[in-house]
């Protein structure tokens, strides 16, 4: 696959043991794939990949992959807290016929560079499976610094980056030192929703977006006008999704987008606990901002 | 088991795979259980825990219990990212005989206050097992605020609280704030071994102690210097560690504590990949040091 354009993060609807709930699961993946995204970004954070067991893991990239029929590639998280797990998570996608691997740095013990570097390396050696580095200190709480995304970078297998997102004032200073650190042909992404269209706007190449796991259009029309070079529309358009972001921001696009779902009669799933669905009032909001956008 | 005292926690040895080396294990709890300490802390995060299976935890726990031989109380680690996998840990040790289990607010989508109370008050109700709650920022990346442990200390069952160490400026405000919120009868202890002594005294009634779960004769001799109110001495023999916290704060207490257990000879294992053992220069240093202090 090409890591470009616009890769969509879905959720994993699962029911309260961790079980997948495939039909739910297959009707996302149908929206994302007649929507034309580039990918489908499955078992994201947003899928809610540590929360699975390898068994159900393997069961949700089943149906997508059947779902998806060869017409969307489909880059698939395989990040685990041990290494030999995560090389077992990569071995299976590559034999379910997942087009990449989405690698994060998940940490308990905080983890030193050289030992993300060769978690990394081993993942990609003993698979064989394309890799997609995932920076998510949010979550991992580990960051790839530039010099360490370079060392990667020359690891056969390893081919793209997924950065958290920017600020406006500090995107092109972080795609240059990416630019610099890594290879031609290494691909740099960018996440954050409502970080994304400047990134897009100074370089980035992949989006991979929470919000077009559920409303693909919306973030393929940004994407669509920065590609034509009409950077006026593309945040014209980013900025009347400000609503949405706001939610996104406040509560985590995570469980906001679990409630969009519901709201979408898409699925009944709620996040795996300890997380929790949203209170009655702020699925309120979330229900106004997403009829004001003629999203629901 | 009373939360007081010395608790003090092995490293979990295991192979490559994950698979626990009971007789290892056993030798490292025979060396606590001689020694006198007040409980022993295993499956901590020096235990590692995160990195073992559900049916390695129960073997480690079943090894432990069975050479503690009920002469020391087990307070077992049973954090775990799921809700639903967490009650399955405190059952699965309640009904192999821990005393207590030691629950961390493990995260990957950062949690709310309200999650991680929904969450521990799900694991005491459905255990039964006495909790002690384990505040680990560094680690799960959540914090316990003194808000969130008096909720908490209400819920039948939750017991203790086992906080980061505290820098020794702000030791008496952190335990009075703490003190404050929860009922007369809740322990309060602390981690952090270089930290551990200006905590105790203070008032803190509990130490879990990395240090002691590989050398327990210094950290009850300076237990017992504050127990006896010589203040001074419990000072100078924390002092005497300092090269030995030094160790701690570099490089982690559980990578360095992993060299001590090796250059012992008690185990040749060494931490779940990725995390890396230390380097022959570190380990060098670990030795120096161990040998200067009279423990290796």
């Amino acid at each position: 696959m090409r890591f470009s354009g616009l890769s969509a993060f879905p959720i994993t609807p699962m029911d309260a043991e961790g079980r997948v709930d495939r039909p739910a699961l297959r009707r996302l993946v149908a929206r994302l794939r007649e929507a034309g995204v580039d990918s489908v970004g499955l078992l994201g954070s947003t899928g809610s990949y540590p929360y699975l067991t390898r068994e159900e893991r393997r069961r949700a990239l089943d149906a997508a992959l059947d779902e998806a029929g060869g017409r969307v590639p489909i880059l698939v998280g395989i990040g685990a807290l041990r290494t030999d797990e995560a090389v077992r998570l990569a071995q299976d996608a590559r034999s379910a016929g997942a087009a990449a691997g989405l690698l994060a740095a998940m940490s308990y013990t905080p983890l030193t560079d050289d030992e993300v570097f060769a978690h990394c390396a081993a993942v990609a050696r003993e698979s064989g499976l394309p890799l997609c580095l995932y920076d998510n200190p949010s979550t991992t709480h580990f960051r790839f610094g530039p010099a360490l995304v370079g060392r990667l970078s020359r690891v056969p297998g390893i081919v793209a980056v997924k950065s958290p997102g920017q600020p406006p004032q500090a995107v092109a200073g972080h795609l240059a030192e990416l630019r610099a650190a890594v290879p031609p042909g290494f691909s740099l992404g960018t996440s954050g929703d409502w970080l994304a269209t400047e990134g897009l706007i100074a370089g980035v190449e992949a989006w991979y977006s929470v919000v077009a796991g559920l409303f693909p259009q919306p973030a393929l029309a940004i994407l669509r006008a920065v590609q034509a070079g009409d950077t006026a529309e593309a945040r014209r358009l980013d900025a009347r999704l400000e609503p949405l972001w706001a939610l996104f921001r406040e509560h985590s696009s995570l469980r906001v987008i679990y409630a969009c779902a519901n709201l979408l009669d898409l699925t009944e799933a709620v996040p795996p606990r300890p997380i929790l669905p949203l209170g009655a009032d702020v699925r309120a909001r979330v229900a106004e901002v997403i009829r004001a956008l003629g999203l629901g």
